[in-house]
C-alpha cells in the first residue's frame, strides 16, 4: 500500500505545476462523427484494425470467437487513459484545493506539516514526509464529510476548476478516440467499466455525463465508510482510513470484487495496469489488450519510463505479447474534443 | 464482525437438522406467467397493488414521481428474501459439505475443534468456541484455493446437493413470486442487485441462470483475495482474512462501493436488512420498502422473533412507516416454482 499511495502523488515531485498559463483555445467544436464510422478521430493505422477486427470477431453469431453479450467485459484504466494526467495527476489537484478550501477552518495548519510546506506552495517540502504526508493530505480533503457532501464537493469542484496549461475544465481534458472506443464497444454489446487508482467516489459523480459510464461500473481506490443514524437520518460517514487500493496487483482484486467476471478486453498506460492486462490477456477465447503510449509532446505531453508511475513493464510485456500499443502521435487524428484537428 | 458472523450460523444452534426425509413432491411444473398479469403467483392484495402502483408511478413519463431508467436500482436480501434459509442458511449446509469433503486430507481434524464435534454431527459442541470456530469452519472450506477453483466447488455443490426436507436441488427451493418480481422491475427498465450476508463468490456462480442476475450486479460478504503469478498464470488466491461483511449496517455500505448510487426499492427479511431498507426509504422522491414475512409453516416455514437472526425491530419500523409487509401465507398464491398450487 505504502507504495501505490506514494506513486499516486509523486509526479509533484518531479514535475513543477506550470503558472496558470490559459491558452485561448478557440471554441471551434469539432464537427460529429461521421455515420459510416464509429471511430472517426483514429487513424487507419493497425490500431485500429485491430480493434474493429476483434469487435467483429466476438460479436459475429457463428464466429469460433464468439462470446455473449452478457461477457463482453471491457475495462479501462482512468488517468492517462481517458483523460490526462499531467502535470499532476488531476485528483492530485483536487486534493491540493481541498487543503487551500480547508485552510481558513485550520488555522493550526500554518505550523503544521505536511500542510504548512503546502499552503506555502512548497510541495516538494510537503511531501517530504512520505507516505504518512501523502496519507494526511488526502484523509483531511476526502474523509470527515457523509458521502452525499463529498459528492457535491467533488461535482463543484469538477465544473469550475481548469487545467493550468489549457484552461478547460478538467472533464474537457478527455481522449476524443477514447470517447469514440466507449461509445463504440457499448453499440456492440460491451458493457464498459472505469479500473482507476483514482478514488471511486471522485470518478462516480461525473463519469456517467462524461463516459457514459454509470457509478456501478466504475471501480475505484477507496476510504472506509460508516452507516449512522444523525439526526434521524441515514448517513455514510467517510472515515479517514484506506479501504481498498485499486493499484498495480490491486485492478485484478477490484475487478473480481466488483465485477465478478474476468473482461475480455482492457485498456491502460502504465505499469499500474499491468496486472490488469495479463489478467484479462491470460483468460479463454478472443482477448483486446491495449497500452495507450503518450508519444505526442505537442498535442498532449510525451512520457514514459519516468521514475514513478512508469510505463515499463507493461511496455515490454505488449511488445513480446502482441498486444496493442496505441501511440497517442500516429494513430489519433485528434486528442481532444476541443481540438480543431 | 463478530455479532454477524455469529450470527450467520447461529440457526444451527437452536435447529436440528432434520433427518433427509426427502418429500415426493411431483414434478408437476407449474404452467408458465399469464400474459396478461406479470405476477400471476401474487395474490390479488395489497402488496401486489402496491408493488404496481410504485412501479407504475416511476416510470411513467411525465409524472411527478418519475425516475429515469439508469436510476431505476432495486436491491433483493438473498436468504430469506429469493431463496428459504431453514433448516439453515443454505451455505453454512455448504460450508459443513466443505468440512466432510476435506476430511479425508486433514486427519488432524479428528481431534481437533470445531472440525472433531462437526464431523461427529454434533454442531452445537462444533460452535460451542463462538466466532472463532465460525471463522475457522468458513476459512477452512472457503479459502486456500483460487477464485476458479472455488467456483467449480460451488458450480458443483450447487448442482449436486438437495434440500433436507424437499429433496430439491437449493437453486429449486427459491420463491416463484420473487422470480416474477425481479423480471417485473427489469421489464421496467430497473436494474435488480442481490444485496446478501451471504458470500459474494457462493452466490455469482448461480445468480445468473437462477435469478437473471449478472455477477456484477452481486454484492455480498467477502474474503481477501491476492494476485499472483502461479507457473506463469495470473491467479487470484482466496486468503482466509476476512474482507467485508454485507450485513445490518454493513449493506448500506456495501451498496455504496458497488452502485455508488442509492436504490429506490429494497426488499429483505430479517433485522440483517433494516439498515438497507431505512437507506433506500431515505432517498427522495418514491421509494418502495418491502418486508418478506414468513407466515406460511404450511408451504415454506413461519418465524420471526428468534433470538439471533430475527425479524423484530426491521417489522417494527416498518409497520410505523407503512413499508410494504409481504405475508407469504396471505400475498402469494405459490411459493416455490414446484408447488402444484
Amino acid at each position: 500500500m505504502s507504495k501505490e499511495l506514494l506513486t499516486w502523488m509523486e509526479p509533484a515531485l518531479s514535475l513543477a505545476m506550470p503558472a496558470l498559463g490559459v491558452l485561448a483555445i478557440g471554441l471551434a467544436a469539432a464537427t460529429a462523427a461521421q455515420a459510416a464510422d464509429p471511430l472517426p478521430s483514429w487513424s487507419d493505422t493497425a490500431a485500429k484494425k485491430a480493434i474493429v477486427e476483434f469487435v467483429t470477431r466476438v460479436t459475429a453469431e457463428g464466429s469460433p470467437d464468439f462470446v455473449p453479450a452478457a461477457e463482453r467485459i471491457a475495462v479501462f484504466d482512468n488517468d492517462g487513459t481517458l483523460w490526462s494526467e499531467r502535470p499532476l495527476p488531476f485528483q492530485a489537484v483536487f486534493a491540493l484545493d481541498r487543503i487551500k478550501a480547508l485552510a481558513p477552518q485550520h488555522p493550526e495548519w500554518k505550523e503544521q506539516e505536511p500542510f504548512a510546506s503546502l499552503l506555502k506552495g512548497d510541495l516538494k517540502a510537503a511531501l517530504a514526509g512520505g507516505e504518512r504526508a501523502v496519507l494526511q493530505v488526502l484523509m483531511a480533503g476526502h474523509a470527515g464529510m457523509t458521502t452525499d457532501e463529498f459528492t457535491k464537493i467533488v461535482e463543484d469542484w469538477i465544473s469550475t476548476a481548469r487545467h493550468p496549461k489549457t484552461g478547460r475544465l478538467y472533464t474537457e481534458m478527455v481522449y476524443q478516440p477514447m470517447l469514440e472506443l466507449l461509445a463504440y464497444f457499448r453499440s456492440n454489446g460491451f458493457k464498459t467499466f472505469i479500473v482507476s487508482g483514482g478514488g471511486i467516489e471522485f470518478m462516480r459523480p461525473w463519469a456517467e455525463r462524461v463516459y457514459g459510464i454509470p457509478p456501478e461500473q466504475v471501480i475505484g481506490s477507496s476510504i472506509k465508510t460508516k452507516y449512522e443514524i444523525r439526526d434521524g437520518k441515514p448517513i455514510l460517514v467517510r472515515l479517514p482510513e484506506t479501504n481498498f487500493i485499486d493499484d498495480q496487483a490491486g485492478k485484478p482484486v477490484g475487478i473480481n470484487m466488483h465485477i465478478g467476471r474476468r473482461p475480455i478486453a482492457a485498456f491502460g498506460n502504465s505499469d499500474g495496469d499491468h496486472q490488469m492486462l495479463q489478467w484479462t490477456a491470460a483468460g479463454g477465447g478472443a482477448r483486446f489488450m491495449g497500452l495507450i503510449h503518450h508519444t505526442d509532446a505537442e498535442r498532449e505531453w510525451a512520457y514514459d519510463k519516468i521514475a514513478i508511475g512508469s510505463l515499463d513493464k507493461a511496455l515490454v510485456e505488449a511488445k513480446a505479447r502482441g498486444w496493442t500499443v496505441v501511440s497517442m502521435k500516429d494513430d489519433w487524428k485528434r486528442v481532444f474534443p476541443f481540438d480543431t484537428k
